[in-house]
């Protein structure tokens, strides 16, 4: 039996089987530091203990794009190693904070499956959820890849498309956010004096700044997230394949653009949900991300009345600044967009 | 209202002016260890708890020049983010030493203000303040930048430019620094048996090593401080400006200079102060970074046996090694010479 | 007397000769960090707390590479400053584990001296010890330089060459290794099914995976490690030199190999020793590392059942798959490879 690892091929799931992923791990304020040096993210609960545990926070948590890469990475060797494409997400909701000190592991489901009509490759759904040390569940989340068949010849499995939420429902946001303080919510600590009921639904926001990428980064970035996925890290092949070089981990373009969007959102504390995700475009280290953003919906969360719940969809663009809002008008591939981002975000009233 | 910070014009600040700096940050040892991976930096007070320690700290202070940084990064998006220099600093003090855990937050207040003649720019003049959580001030200095204004038709204010200390004095020396136990001070250690009084005011040290930054390093440190300053991060725009290249944080170069210091400098374990500091000319990624200093005066701490302090001018080159001692004759301008940075370091006797 | 280490040369060294190594180190989380995010490495007991105490350790143990280049920088500003080459290690026990917390210090002592005909340069053998913050052995190793001769008119010393045991004995394997609960041993944590008694002898595994390294990526582990080898950081001078470019320090080599290895050792969890390294050739910013391995031989310890012993020889290449095992036949030069490295792993039985 071999010893190594090469993935799973399309014809190696089947629709309810579990898979418990490898390698736990303790996040640590060493992760914690690393993810600020790569995205710069400045969201004042995520940044400092006092502030933190002013508005209500025992101290202050792990960002929840690290905790979700952090699982994501975790299900890369069992679910996408022969992955063509990462297609989706969709149900995506943070459930319990995360903190230093915290150990994660992963398990998936899987979900759907439906082959390809070219016979070669077929859509994996997968459902991964991550637990802490006490097997509570702190994200879940299902996404869908294109995965490579090992054998054309194999037959195809009788097709199963979950039926997934196109948004997350508002009584299923909050969990993870503790009573918050409005008496000592700080605005000049946070960085903005926009609250929840300051954003009007169909307001667009262009959040200015551009962060050119480094191949050192992405693969530290990578890296630290455990996630072993070729493409990011092997320009010997890659300079041989498809693109010529190494292909960013979608992730990264979601965290910088997340930190990127303080600029117009810094009350937007805590990542509640992501409603969808889709990498419209590769991203290659020398592009530099822009990202604007624009209020979906609002909600209040049933029975609070501290934090409301902002819907709002991030586009991220490469070498394109947002000034003039890309892609506003829905049409679906403008040169340059490369993340389309549906998430719900906890503001203080 | 517009939810995005663009920045202050010269014409948005007036002299008295208070600003409080948004996003605190819980300085930890994954911080540290980042500093040390970006810069090499070799001095025990810093590196070792035991070391620390065994000469009067309670454990490890973080590094002076971290806390600088991060400092000074919070007060970029409110007073340079339209910055077009960092002209200087100035009564730069260390006032309580910072350990992995503190909390630090930054205020800034308006100490003079000068439209140039040109009409387009101006000089603004802030002291910006660190403290703890607790209150406690960690850190103040003096900086000013020319800025742009919003309307060049706007009229200039009264013109005021506040009288600066060219030194700080001695008797504001040392109260970030502990009684220092010369008994248990470990030469072998701590890298050197070079102490205080071995130093003689005149002596030059070329501090020999060269050290390349690339891209991928200046932007992790400087996301690291959480200093959103645009030339640093955005090749897509920098790229068609002056430079055609990003520019690289000064505060980088300062950090790197007092890191090749240790060789010659090993046992000068703590800044108390900047006396004056001086980008004088931008460094981009792919130079090599050289330093040397010299050796501009030497005074005992009033009250205090254990420390001596140095007055240092270290200069940074790029490309140029430093066995010559570039720039020592005071010429004001020799190409490759990049910083120019008068301190006060302390010295075990 | 000259404030500035410009390093010993051959002539400097003394058979006997005992050097105290500057720069105690707290290793700390966020040492860790910047280790997973520099090499991605994956196994469970470092990255875990709750996975390593299930299994015997009070929390994560700091990975044995870590603590092997932390000890190994402190020692290159007395040893290896003056050095042409790297030429091999020997006799490298890992005697404690080190946790996060942990102070480490270095001292070494020449053990031979030999010069070599040329006149020109001479080889230099050290003992290399590093010991945590109770004086309490973590680490041994003996390795050996060609260093520069200051003055190729000083006479020879008499040759000592030190005996330097081919394998460590297994009698001194172990002792880093607390008692292994193979009951809570979990394989889909660990990542792999296959145990100590899955592997033969003669038993080639390929890694799978190549790596990329970039300039920013050795760098900053290189400066994590505080060590100071002018090669690894000066493009000004390196540039002109040998290679025309930064020499990545060999150590980044070892670590990328051993984490490539996960795949197809992941339950190898912990180097118990070192017995012979070499680097075949230098690896240079935008190679590829690939790495292959084979079972050498496989013992119990005495008086244990937990764990066994595999002697494994990894060999790195440079942009060189390795599914053809290169260099298996033991041929001494086959171009690409860069790193032949024969290793004690202990994995749960």
């Amino acid at each position: 039996m071999s010893k190594t690892v090469t993935g799973n091929f399309f014809e190696d799931f089947r629709v309810g089987q579990a898979l418990r992923h490898a390698t736990p791990r303790t996040l640590t304020s060493g992760d914690v530091a690393l993810y600020t040096a790569l995205y710069g993210s400045r969201f004042a609960v995520q940044s400092a203990d006092v502030f933190a545990r002013s508005v209500g926070y025992p101290r202050a948590p792990v960002d929840d794009l690290l905790v979700f890469h952090i699982v994501f990475g975790k299900s890369v060797p069992d679910i996408s190693l022969n992955a063509v494409a990462n297609l989706g997400y969709a149900q995506c909701r943070f459930l319990k904070p995360v903190y230093a000190g915290d150990t994660l592991y992963a398990v998936s489901t899987v979900v759907g499956l439906r082959e390809n009509s070219n016979g070669k490759t077929g859509v994996v759904y997968v459902h991964t959820r991550g637990f802490n040390q006490d097997d509570v569940e702190v994200l879940s989340f299902v996404r869908w890849v294109m995965v490579r068949k090992r054998d054309e010849a194999s037959p195809a499995p009788d097709p199963v498309v979950p039926e997934l939420a196109e948004v997350v429902n508002v009584t299923e946001l909050g969990s993870a956010c503790p009573a918050i303080s409005l008496t000592n919510w700080n605005d000049a600590f946070s960085g903005s004096p926009h609250r929840f009921t300051d954003y009007k639904v169909g307001e667009r926001i262009n959040h200015m700044d551009g962060m050119t990428v480094e191949e050192a980064e992405h693969q530290l970035a990578t890296r630290l997230y455990q996630n072993t996925a070729k493409v990011h890290f092997n320009q010997h092949t890659e300079g041989a394949g498809r693109f010529g070089r190494r292909l960013i981990y979608g992730g990264h373009v979601i965290s910088l653009a997340r930190a990127l969007s303080f600029n117009g959102l810094a009350n937007a504390f805590h990542i509640a949900a992501i409603n969808a995700g889709r990498h419209v475009a590769p991203l290659f280290a020398g592009g530099t991300v822009y990202a604007w953003s624009e209020i979906l919906a609002e909600s209040w969360l049933p029975g609070r009345d501290d934090v409301g719940a902002l819907r709002i969809r991030t586009r991220a663009t490469c070498n394109l600044a947002c000034r003039d809002f890309p892609q506003a008008d829905g049409s679906p591939d403008q040169p340059g967009v490369i993340l389309d981002l549906d998430y719900w975000a906890l503001m203080p009233v």
